[in-house]
Protein backbone atom coordinates (compact mmCIF):
# COMPACT_ATOMS: atom_id res chain seq x y z
CA UNK A 1 0.00 0.00 0.00
CA UNK A 2 1.62 3.40 -1.14
CA UNK A 3 0.52 7.09 0.28
CA UNK A 4 1.53 10.36 -1.52
CA UNK A 5 1.57 12.89 0.95
CA UNK A 6 2.03 16.73 0.87
CA UNK A 7 3.74 18.85 2.94
CA UNK A 8 4.28 22.71 2.98
CA UNK A 9 7.49 24.03 3.98
CA UNK A 10 8.30 27.23 5.75
CA UNK A 11 12.30 27.84 6.22
CA UNK A 12 15.13 26.95 3.91
CA UNK A 13 16.06 24.32 6.77
CA UNK A 14 13.86 22.86 8.53
CA UNK A 15 12.31 19.67 10.22
CA UNK A 16 8.98 18.75 10.85
CA UNK A 17 7.38 16.10 12.72
CA UNK A 18 5.59 13.83 10.50
CA UNK A 19 4.90 11.02 12.93
CA UNK A 20 1.06 11.47 13.13
CA UNK A 21 0.70 11.52 9.41
CA UNK A 22 2.54 7.87 9.08
CA UNK A 23 0.46 6.67 12.10
CA UNK A 24 -2.71 7.98 10.83
CA UNK A 25 -1.87 5.92 7.58
CA UNK A 26 -1.01 2.81 10.10
CA UNK A 27 -4.43 2.88 11.59
CA UNK A 28 -6.50 3.19 8.33
CA UNK A 29 -4.15 0.77 6.64
CA UNK A 30 -5.65 -1.54 9.38
CA UNK A 31 -1.74 -3.64 9.31
CA UNK A 32 -1.07 -5.21 12.37
CA UNK A 33 2.36 -6.28 11.72
CA UNK A 34 5.32 -5.13 8.96
CA UNK A 35 6.83 -2.73 7.77
CA UNK A 36 6.58 1.22 7.27
CA UNK A 37 8.57 2.97 5.10
CA UNK A 38 9.21 6.91 4.39
CA UNK A 39 10.82 8.18 1.59
CA UNK A 40 11.56 11.55 0.21
CA UNK A 41 11.65 12.12 -3.66
CA UNK A 42 13.54 15.31 -3.43
CA UNK A 43 17.48 15.75 -3.42
CA UNK A 44 17.67 18.68 -1.24
CA UNK A 45 15.19 16.96 1.41
CA UNK A 46 15.11 14.00 3.66
CA UNK A 47 13.81 11.93 6.07
CA UNK A 48 15.20 11.17 9.85
CA UNK A 49 14.40 10.03 13.23
CA UNK A 50 15.00 11.90 15.62
CA UNK A 51 13.98 13.19 19.20
CA UNK A 52 10.36 14.97 19.20
CA UNK A 53 10.69 16.24 22.74
CA UNK A 54 12.65 19.61 22.81
CA UNK A 55 12.68 21.81 19.68
CA UNK A 56 16.28 23.20 20.67
CA UNK A 57 17.30 19.73 19.36
CA UNK A 58 16.35 20.39 15.99
CA UNK A 59 17.99 24.04 16.06
CA UNK A 60 20.91 22.22 17.22
CA UNK A 61 20.80 19.38 14.67
CA UNK A 62 20.29 22.39 11.73
CA UNK A 63 22.53 24.71 13.27
CA UNK A 64 25.79 22.69 13.56
CA UNK A 65 24.68 20.92 10.25
CA UNK A 66 24.60 24.10 8.49
CA UNK A 67 28.04 24.85 9.78
CA UNK A 68 29.18 21.27 8.33
CA UNK A 69 28.06 21.77 5.29
CA UNK A 70 27.91 25.38 4.32
CA UNK A 71 26.11 27.63 1.39
CA UNK A 72 28.56 29.22 0.79
CA UNK A 73 31.80 27.57 -0.13
CA UNK A 74 34.36 29.20 -2.85
CA UNK A 75 35.32 25.30 -4.02
CA UNK A 76 31.05 24.97 -5.15
CA UNK A 77 30.74 24.52 -8.78
CA UNK A 78 26.61 24.27 -8.71
CA UNK A 79 25.19 27.24 -10.37
CA UNK A 80 22.12 26.65 -8.53
CA UNK A 81 24.25 27.66 -5.00
CA UNK A 82 22.58 24.79 -3.57
CA UNK A 83 25.21 22.19 -2.67
CA UNK A 84 24.84 22.38 0.93
CA UNK A 85 21.60 20.85 0.40
CA UNK A 86 22.39 18.15 -1.56
CA UNK A 87 24.92 16.83 1.10
CA UNK A 88 22.66 17.13 4.40
CA UNK A 89 20.28 15.43 2.02
CA UNK A 90 22.30 12.17 1.64
CA UNK A 91 23.87 12.36 5.00
CA UNK A 92 20.05 12.49 7.12
CA UNK A 93 18.73 9.61 4.01
CA UNK A 94 16.13 9.88 1.54
CA UNK A 95 14.24 7.33 3.61
CA UNK A 96 13.96 5.54 6.80
CA UNK A 97 11.91 2.11 7.68
CA UNK A 98 9.66 1.41 10.71
CA UNK A 99 8.51 -1.48 11.96
CA UNK A 100 5.03 -1.77 12.80
CA UNK A 101 3.94 -4.21 15.62
CA UNK A 102 0.09 -4.79 16.72
CA UNK A 103 -0.87 -2.19 14.73
CA UNK A 104 1.62 0.36 16.02
CA UNK A 105 4.84 2.15 15.14
CA UNK A 106 7.76 0.13 17.17
CA UNK A 107 9.24 4.01 17.77
CA UNK A 108 11.35 4.94 20.97
CA UNK A 109 10.02 6.84 23.56
CA UNK A 110 11.60 9.97 22.04
CA UNK A 111 11.88 9.19 18.60
CA UNK A 112 9.70 10.89 16.35
CA UNK A 113 9.67 11.16 12.18
CA UNK A 114 10.99 14.14 10.34
CA UNK A 115 10.56 15.67 6.63
CA UNK A 116 13.69 17.68 6.43
CA UNK A 117 13.53 20.46 4.51
CA UNK A 118 16.97 21.63 3.46
CA UNK A 119 16.39 24.42 1.02
CA UNK A 120 12.64 25.64 1.51
CA UNK A 121 10.22 27.10 1.64
CA UNK A 122 8.72 24.52 -0.75
CA UNK A 123 5.58 22.47 -1.57
CA UNK A 124 7.28 19.33 -1.10
CA UNK A 125 5.16 15.14 -0.97
CA UNK A 126 6.86 12.27 0.51
CA UNK A 127 5.40 9.05 0.26
CA UNK A 128 4.66 5.97 2.92
CA UNK A 129 4.79 2.60 2.02
CA UNK A 130 3.12 -0.10 4.00
CA UNK A 131 4.34 -3.97 3.96
CA UNK A 132 2.58 -6.53 5.81
CA UNK A 133 3.91 -9.57 7.29
CA UNK A 134 3.99 -13.13 5.85
CA UNK A 135 4.88 -15.07 8.47
CA UNK B 1 9.48 -11.99 13.63
CA UNK B 2 10.25 -9.16 16.04
CA UNK B 3 13.14 -9.65 18.66
CA UNK B 4 13.90 -6.89 21.06
CA UNK B 5 17.68 -6.90 22.39
CA UNK B 6 19.19 -5.73 25.21
CA UNK B 7 22.95 -3.57 25.22
CA UNK B 8 24.86 -2.31 27.81
CA UNK B 9 27.52 0.21 26.90
CA UNK B 10 30.36 1.24 28.90
CA UNK B 11 31.95 4.95 27.05
CA UNK B 12 29.97 7.86 25.56
CA UNK B 13 30.93 6.86 22.39
CA UNK B 14 31.70 3.39 21.31
CA UNK B 15 30.90 0.63 18.71
CA UNK B 16 29.52 -2.42 19.68
CA UNK B 17 29.91 -5.22 16.97
CA UNK B 18 26.28 -7.14 17.18
CA UNK B 19 26.93 -9.18 13.92
CA UNK B 20 27.06 -12.67 15.87
CA UNK B 21 23.46 -11.94 17.93
CA UNK B 22 22.02 -10.50 14.41
CA UNK B 23 23.28 -14.12 13.16
CA UNK B 24 21.91 -16.00 16.01
CA UNK B 25 18.57 -14.60 15.68
CA UNK B 26 18.83 -15.76 12.47
CA UNK B 27 19.24 -18.97 12.66
CA UNK B 28 16.82 -19.61 15.08
CA UNK B 29 14.10 -18.15 13.03
CA UNK B 30 14.95 -20.69 10.19
CA UNK B 31 14.50 -17.86 7.43
CA UNK B 32 16.15 -19.06 4.15
CA UNK B 33 15.71 -15.79 2.02
CA UNK B 34 14.36 -12.33 2.96
CA UNK B 35 15.48 -8.89 5.05
CA UNK B 36 16.63 -8.62 8.11
CA UNK B 37 15.81 -4.79 10.07
CA UNK B 38 18.03 -3.91 12.77
CA UNK B 39 16.43 -0.64 14.54
CA UNK B 40 17.86 1.65 17.41
CA UNK B 41 14.56 3.34 19.37
CA UNK B 42 17.08 5.75 20.91
CA UNK B 43 17.48 9.25 19.66
CA UNK B 44 21.02 9.48 20.87
CA UNK B 45 22.47 5.82 19.85
CA UNK B 46 22.55 4.11 15.94
CA UNK B 47 22.97 1.36 13.71
CA UNK B 48 25.73 1.35 11.56
CA UNK B 49 27.41 -0.98 9.20
CA UNK B 50 31.41 -1.29 8.88
CA UNK B 51 34.72 -2.74 8.90
CA UNK B 52 34.82 -5.44 11.77
CA UNK B 53 38.84 -6.06 11.64
CA UNK B 54 40.93 -3.43 12.67
CA UNK B 55 39.57 -1.74 15.86
CA UNK B 56 41.69 1.63 14.69
CA UNK B 57 38.65 2.20 12.08
CA UNK B 58 36.08 2.27 14.92
CA UNK B 59 38.36 5.09 16.96
CA UNK B 60 39.18 6.91 13.92
CA UNK B 61 35.26 7.04 12.88
CA UNK B 62 34.06 8.03 16.29
CA UNK B 63 37.29 10.71 16.81
CA UNK B 64 36.66 12.32 13.79
CA UNK B 65 32.72 12.21 14.48
CA UNK B 66 33.32 14.18 17.65
CA UNK B 67 35.21 16.76 15.99
CA UNK B 68 32.18 17.07 13.33
CA UNK B 69 29.83 17.21 15.47
CA UNK B 70 31.36 18.80 18.93
CA UNK B 71 30.15 17.84 22.27
CA UNK B 72 30.72 21.60 23.16
CA UNK B 73 29.22 24.39 20.74
CA UNK B 74 28.58 28.51 21.63
CA UNK B 75 25.33 28.06 19.89
CA UNK B 76 23.82 24.62 20.96
CA UNK B 77 20.95 25.59 23.23
CA UNK B 78 19.10 22.06 24.33
CA UNK B 79 19.90 21.74 28.12
CA UNK B 80 20.86 18.28 28.26
CA UNK B 81 24.12 19.40 26.58
CA UNK B 82 23.92 15.96 23.95
CA UNK B 83 23.35 17.76 21.00
CA UNK B 84 26.26 16.18 19.24
CA UNK B 85 24.53 13.37 20.17
CA UNK B 86 21.42 13.17 18.12
CA UNK B 87 23.41 14.84 15.06
CA UNK B 88 25.70 11.94 15.00
CA UNK B 89 22.55 9.26 15.33
CA UNK B 90 21.04 11.15 12.43
CA UNK B 91 24.32 10.81 10.43
CA UNK B 92 25.41 7.58 11.02
CA UNK B 93 20.80 6.59 11.03
CA UNK B 94 18.10 4.65 13.01
CA UNK B 95 18.51 1.61 11.27
CA UNK B 96 20.20 -0.93 8.92
CA UNK B 97 18.63 -3.08 6.88
CA UNK B 98 20.49 -6.79 5.55
CA UNK B 99 19.88 -8.96 3.01
CA UNK B 100 19.29 -12.56 4.13
CA UNK B 101 20.21 -15.50 1.19
CA UNK B 102 20.04 -19.34 2.12
CA UNK B 103 19.95 -18.58 6.15
CA UNK B 104 23.23 -16.21 6.03
CA UNK B 105 23.45 -12.88 6.20
CA UNK B 106 24.62 -10.97 2.73
CA UNK B 107 27.53 -9.18 4.63
CA UNK B 108 31.03 -8.47 2.60
CA UNK B 109 34.06 -9.94 3.73
CA UNK B 110 34.75 -6.95 6.35
CA UNK B 111 31.15 -6.20 7.26
CA UNK B 112 30.38 -6.33 10.82
CA UNK B 113 26.67 -4.56 12.24
CA UNK B 114 27.41 -1.94 14.90
CA UNK B 115 25.19 -0.80 17.50
CA UNK B 116 26.91 3.13 17.76
CA UNK B 117 26.66 4.74 21.46
CA UNK B 118 26.78 8.38 21.45
CA UNK B 119 25.81 9.32 25.26
CA UNK B 120 26.64 6.18 27.26
CA UNK B 121 27.53 4.67 28.93
CA UNK B 122 23.71 3.54 29.26
CA UNK B 123 21.57 0.33 29.04
CA UNK B 124 20.26 0.22 25.92
CA UNK B 125 17.79 -1.64 23.52
CA UNK B 126 17.49 -2.18 19.54
CA UNK B 127 15.01 -4.52 17.70
CA UNK B 128 16.26 -7.26 14.92
CA UNK B 129 13.18 -7.51 12.54
CA UNK B 130 13.23 -10.38 10.60
CA UNK B 131 10.78 -10.24 6.82
CA UNK B 132 10.51 -13.30 4.54
CA UNK B 133 10.82 -13.68 0.90
CA UNK B 134 7.15 -14.55 -0.75
CA UNK B 135 8.82 -14.81 -4.54
CA UNK C 1 15.31 -12.00 -5.87
CA UNK C 2 18.57 -11.39 -5.06
CA UNK C 3 20.90 -10.21 -7.36
CA UNK C 4 24.76 -9.47 -7.88
CA UNK C 5 26.42 -6.80 -9.85
CA UNK C 6 30.04 -5.84 -10.77
CA UNK C 7 31.23 -1.89 -11.05
CA UNK C 8 34.95 -0.55 -11.92
CA UNK C 9 35.27 2.63 -10.05
CA UNK C 10 38.03 5.34 -11.72
CA UNK C 11 38.58 7.67 -9.40
CA UNK C 12 39.66 7.65 -5.51
CA UNK C 13 36.12 9.59 -4.57
CA UNK C 14 33.25 8.85 -7.23
CA UNK C 15 29.95 8.71 -7.64
CA UNK C 16 28.37 6.57 -10.19
CA UNK C 17 25.01 6.58 -11.03
CA UNK C 18 23.53 3.21 -11.02
CA UNK C 19 19.68 3.64 -11.61
CA UNK C 20 19.65 2.28 -14.73
CA UNK C 21 20.59 -1.02 -14.10
CA UNK C 22 18.64 -1.29 -11.10
CA UNK C 23 15.41 -0.61 -13.51
CA UNK C 24 16.69 -3.48 -15.77
CA UNK C 25 16.99 -5.58 -12.88
CA UNK C 26 13.42 -4.50 -12.17
CA UNK C 27 11.80 -4.64 -15.66
CA UNK C 28 13.22 -8.39 -15.92
CA UNK C 29 11.69 -9.62 -12.31
CA UNK C 30 8.41 -8.42 -13.89
CA UNK C 31 7.25 -7.38 -9.96
CA UNK C 32 4.90 -4.96 -10.34
CA UNK C 33 4.70 -3.50 -7.00
CA UNK C 34 7.19 -3.91 -3.82
CA UNK C 35 10.21 -2.53 -2.43
CA UNK C 36 13.96 -3.12 -3.87
CA UNK C 37 17.18 -2.34 -1.42
CA UNK C 38 20.31 -1.91 -3.56
CA UNK C 39 23.42 -2.93 -0.81
CA UNK C 40 27.11 -2.04 -1.16
CA UNK C 41 29.08 -5.03 0.99
CA UNK C 42 31.81 -2.70 0.67
CA UNK C 43 33.24 -0.71 4.24
CA UNK C 44 34.93 2.28 1.84
CA UNK C 45 31.87 2.51 -0.19
CA UNK C 46 28.12 3.39 0.05
CA UNK C 47 25.06 3.77 -1.63
CA UNK C 48 22.90 7.20 -2.28
CA UNK C 49 20.51 9.10 -3.56
CA UNK C 50 20.95 12.36 -5.11
CA UNK C 51 20.86 14.78 -8.07
CA UNK C 52 21.19 13.08 -11.71
CA UNK C 53 21.19 16.17 -13.78
CA UNK C 54 23.79 18.34 -12.84
CA UNK C 55 27.44 16.73 -12.78
CA UNK C 56 28.75 19.75 -10.74
CA UNK C 57 25.92 18.89 -7.51
CA UNK C 58 28.23 15.52 -7.61
CA UNK C 59 31.54 17.44 -7.54
CA UNK C 60 30.32 19.77 -4.51
CA UNK C 61 29.30 17.04 -2.37
CA UNK C 62 32.57 14.52 -2.88
CA UNK C 63 34.68 17.74 -2.18
CA UNK C 64 32.87 19.07 0.67
CA UNK C 65 32.54 15.84 2.44
CA UNK C 66 36.58 15.32 1.75
CA UNK C 67 36.96 18.41 4.33
CA UNK C 68 34.46 17.31 6.74
CA UNK C 69 36.05 13.81 6.22
CA UNK C 70 39.65 14.32 5.01
CA UNK C 71 42.00 12.01 3.87
CA UNK C 72 45.11 13.03 6.45
CA UNK C 73 44.93 13.44 9.92
CA UNK C 74 47.46 14.15 12.98
CA UNK C 75 44.52 11.28 15.35
CA UNK C 76 43.91 9.20 12.60
CA UNK C 77 45.49 5.12 13.69
CA UNK C 78 44.07 2.99 11.21
CA UNK C 79 47.47 1.97 9.38
CA UNK C 80 45.75 1.35 6.25
CA UNK C 81 45.57 5.35 5.86
CA UNK C 82 41.46 5.03 4.71
CA UNK C 83 39.74 6.01 7.89
CA UNK C 84 38.39 8.74 5.72
CA UNK C 85 36.54 6.64 3.35
CA UNK C 86 35.13 4.50 6.20
CA UNK C 87 33.57 7.41 7.61
CA UNK C 88 31.85 8.34 4.14
CA UNK C 89 30.42 5.15 3.96
CA UNK C 90 28.51 5.41 7.30
CA UNK C 91 27.52 8.88 6.62
CA UNK C 92 25.76 7.90 3.15
CA UNK C 93 24.87 4.62 4.18
CA UNK C 94 25.31 0.48 3.28
CA UNK C 95 22.09 0.81 1.25
CA UNK C 96 19.35 2.53 0.19
CA UNK C 97 15.56 1.39 -0.50
CA UNK C 98 13.26 2.52 -3.00
CA UNK C 99 9.63 1.76 -3.40
CA UNK C 100 8.21 -0.03 -6.20
CA UNK C 101 4.51 0.77 -8.02
CA UNK C 102 2.90 -0.35 -11.53
CA UNK C 103 6.70 -1.81 -12.50
CA UNK C 104 8.70 1.41 -12.31
CA UNK C 105 11.16 2.95 -9.26
CA UNK C 106 9.65 5.25 -7.28
CA UNK C 107 12.09 7.59 -7.85
CA UNK C 108 12.01 11.99 -7.91
CA UNK C 109 12.34 13.97 -11.07
CA UNK C 110 15.74 14.82 -10.34
CA UNK C 111 16.99 11.38 -8.47
CA UNK C 112 19.35 9.20 -9.56
CA UNK C 113 20.49 5.83 -7.00
CA UNK C 114 24.53 6.18 -6.85
CA UNK C 115 27.35 3.68 -6.05
CA UNK C 116 29.65 5.95 -3.70
CA UNK C 117 33.60 5.17 -4.03
CA UNK C 118 35.19 6.19 -1.60
CA UNK C 119 38.41 4.12 -1.15
CA UNK C 120 38.89 3.66 -4.94
CA UNK C 121 39.91 2.67 -8.50
CA UNK C 122 38.76 -0.83 -7.57
CA UNK C 123 36.47 -3.71 -8.50
CA UNK C 124 33.82 -3.46 -6.82
CA UNK C 125 30.18 -5.29 -6.70
CA UNK C 126 26.59 -4.29 -4.71
CA UNK C 127 23.07 -6.18 -4.83
CA UNK C 128 20.02 -5.36 -5.67
CA UNK C 129 17.34 -6.98 -3.66
CA UNK C 130 13.56 -7.45 -4.83
CA UNK C 131 10.55 -7.66 -2.31
CA UNK C 132 7.26 -8.06 -3.87
CA UNK C 133 3.99 -7.00 -2.02
CA UNK C 134 1.74 -9.25 -0.82
CA UNK C 135 -0.88 -6.80 -0.15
Amino acid sequence: MLINMSIKTKQRDQMIDITREVEKVLKEANVSDGMVTIYCPHTTAGITINENADPDVVHDMLMRLDEVYPWEHPKYLHMEGNSASHLKASTFGSSQTVIVSDGELVLGRWQGIYFCEFDGPRHRNYFIKLVKDTM
